[in-house]
């Protein structure tokens, strides 16, 4: 039987952790902070191992769930000195395409296999086994894990070489920081006209201008209420890969630079660990706030 | 029994009075160019109505589908000649707030009431009866004629008094400038990147940053098909209701800005009757273009 590991257990990994042991798939965990991996260990009824090293060394298949291109670069780095020839390594975590490429590099030549698999869906999506996955790498790789990956994503797409994933995810982020723009301006301006704006969200909710955002965020934006979700400071991390892939492309992504500018002010008042709908907070009518 | 009349046969009202027609709603039609009104009419089996006034004087209740301001004032002065006492007029075209309170105030001069109606979910939405329908005035008389409009919306929800349906359609207006900004933005990157751009929209779409515009414009978009849809010279008239709207509540709408000067350029340039879509035309990226 294969035999699966899961490494970083944030609010996106360990809801992934859950639905993979509720399938059967989990053999054990890895954290940075151990306790955090104990604790879910013992919930599930898993291995929580000391070192991503101890985890590469007996499992098959390697997930990984963590922030920062860096953290992606050290955990592959750590995997790569006991991974078994043949396993596949799924990075979930959001980070650059050259990241990516670097990480596949390295594990190849263990003779392990990368795919870059980044998520979306949020926090919800994680909890609830419906992620949109978008994967890049061997098709072969993707193919023969499939089966595993069905229990955290209901849409499973193959784009391309490694790095492919990320492009696609990079893709998502400038999209979701534009609706977020979109969503937040034009409650505002609802705000400002007085309307009953419960009502607004489900009216608009079911027309042309409907959106994800709008339905999951819109109420409890109308409440000032910011809990994440997806964390600000994350996605201003992700906008700033985005623009780095922008410039070398060429293209100009003005919606997402305004949204980089309105992250970072906000990040210095405090509000980075909010959800990114706290960019509501620069846009409320001042009348009302 | 009720007898209904329709004023206005564009690509919605058109959409719109099938529908009523098939529900056994329809008695007439009237639109100012007359063969139009004769061809739907003897479709549907109505009658074809001369004027305005001549519908008015035998329906009871009396939608109107029409594109400006001065075409709703024109239309309501017209059948305030010979509407009948206790009729109720519902304006389903998207003008602004004090237009619709305007035409509430002729009306009510011959004890005839008026609905500020209009509606989301594009022509597609208009010829499946699927529309999302913002509501402003006399709740008793939405419900009265709630059953009728179920025949054209899927949701029908009242905002308060009369001049609140347009208020609510401004901000469906203004969030759907903006989710065209971000739809294109991102689209405009991905295919920049050399991404499957039909993967990439199908695995978005089912994500955090999905939503209407991208499943249904995205795929026409990447072919470079611009048919609308939503006319883009339609939906630059409707922003500069928004813009004299969010100035007299002294809010800044920054991306329905943004969009009004991308509109311009683009009817300059002869992209008026495109779909809202043709946007994309401005971003798309120059090596590919």
């Amino acid at each position: 039987m294969i035999s699966i590991g899961l490494i970083g257990l944030g609010a996106m990994g360990a809801g992934m952790a859950k639905n993979l042991a509720k399938a059967g798939f989990l053999a054990g965990v890895y954290n940075r902070t151990a306790c955090k991996a104990q604790s879910l260990a013992d919930e599930l009824g898993v291995v929580a191992f000391d070192t991503p090293s101890a985890l590469a060394a007996t499992c098959d298949v390697i997930f990984m769930c963590v922030s920062r291109d860096e953290d992606v670069l050290e955990m592959v780095t750590a995997v790569a000195q006991t991974v078994k020839s043949g396993a596949v390594v799924v990075d979930m975590s959001t980070v650059s395409s050259s990241t990516a490429q670097q990480a596949a590099a390295i594990l190849a030549e263990k003779q392990a296999q990368f795919l870059d698999a980044p998520v979306s869906g949020g926090v919800e999506g994680a909890k609830k086994g419906t992620l949109a996955m978008m994967v890049g790498g061997s098709n072969e790789a993707l193919e023969k894990i499939r089966p595993i990956l069905a229990a955290i994503a209901a849409r499973i797409l193959h784009m391309g070489p490694v790095g492919s994933g990320q492009a696609t995810k990079a893709v998502n982020q400038i999209m979701a920081a534009g609706i977020n723009q979109a969503v937040t301006e034009a409650l505002a301006f609802g705000k400002a006209q007085g309307l009953p704006m419960k009502k607004v969200i489900e009216v608009v909710s079911g027309g042309a201008a409907g959106n994800w955002f709008l339905e999951h965020r819109g109420p409890t934006m109308m409440q000032n209420t910011f809990a994440p979700g997806f964390k600000l400071a994350l996605h201003h991390k992700d906008l700033e890969i985005c623009r780095k892939m922008a410039e070398n492309a060429d293209i100009s992504i003005p919606l997402a630079e305004m949204t980089l500018l309105n992250y970072a002010q906000l990040m210095e008042q405090g509000f980075g660990d909010e959800d990114i709908s706290a960019l509501y907070r620069l846009k409320m009518p001042h009348k009302l706030s």
